[in-house]
């Protein structure tokens, strides 16, 4: 065949906007709820700038919050549908640090801030990451309901599943602010929902 | 914060043999033993190249057989562990076509080719790529067994949930084949297991 026709890379860039959100960030980050608060920021931004879902994460240093990476859903500025705001900032980590296993062994504890709890790709995508611990502000029916996407089948034992792998789970921060959020983005009539294969629509 | 130290791209490339090895393939794979033939080509070669684990995937349009994409786990050669075969064959196709949605009104009903079930991760990166069906060498405890790899906690009714959301599934295409390939990688004594948390050792 005719292999110059394929494409043999890929990849994804932050907006520009999200550097300028940060500047005004301090470096480290203590509490639960402080990670929390700017990740429901960025996630608001995200959808207001129209780079994609109402959806932001970071990665930090579980002891001291310090900001090791962060990321928003890129996918409608990416053109790619694995860019969610999770699998953007575990990868946006590894490539700082430069290891495919953001667990190993020697640095520090490493955490995965986001403000729900993450879709069945992302479940997988922090399970394989590294990280060993996972912050959500909740989860529940209120994302589908208020967003319209859909977050994929979940086991109920999803949780006790990745404490089997050494990755706990703490949720319910600033679960409301979230809410808030989604509610927001439901509440526009041109947000593109992205999900593949017949949900993809112009709300 | 200073912002200037954080990562704001990442991306991953195909190694230059993935290439050359499509230099002898026809445009067309018409059949699905001729798709998955490949992709078990694909696989072998790359844990021999040590680009990353034994795995494989096409897209392809399922008419035609014309291939768009071929992906090969690059999660050792990236340094991401999201790299899967999977999500850079859709990755990549995305990236040829400039779209997020692989099954966007207009456009040939595409297909993903890939050597086992997925795992977790990418089950979900399927059901969000837009590919109308999958086709997979086969399914069962075969692949963490022979490989040690963790494919994480799958539903029962994982099919059934694919059928819903618009995609068909047909399994055990050169199974035996594939079986071969992670039989040849499970006996080498230097391959990397990449799973992270307590399961990344060299075996």
């Amino acid at each position: 065949m005719d292999a110059s026709a394929l494409a043999t890379a890929f990849g994804a860039r932050l907006p520009a906007w999200v550097v300028d959100e940060l500047a005004d960030v301090p470096e480290t980050l203590p509490t639960d709820e402080d990670r929390m608060r700017l990740v429901n920021r960025l996630a608001e931004r995200n959808h207001r700038e129209d780079t994609g879902g109402p959806f932001a994460a970071l990665v930090v240093e579980s002891g001291t919050g310090r900001i090791i990476s962060a990321g928003v859903n890129l996918v409608l500025s990416s053109g790619l549908s694995s860019t969610h705001a999770e699998v953007v900032a575990v990868s946006l980590a590894q490539t700082r640090l430069g290891a495919w296993d953001l667990g190993a062994a020697g640095g520090p504890d490493l955490e995965l801030v986001v403000n729900w709890r993450p879709c069945v790709m992302c479940y997988g995508a922090v399970m394989w990451s590294g990280v060993r611990r996972l912050l959500i502000a909740g989860d529940g029916p209120e994302l589908e309901e208020l967003t319209g996407f859909d977050e994929g089948p979940m086991r109920e034992d999803w949780a006790a599943q990745f404490h089997r792998r050494g990755i706990r789970t703490t949720g319910d921060i600033l679960r409301e602010e979230a809410v808030e959020v989604f509610k927001d983005y439901g509440a526009r009539r041109d947000a593109v929902v992205y999900n593949a294969r017949g949900t993809a629509t112009t709300r």
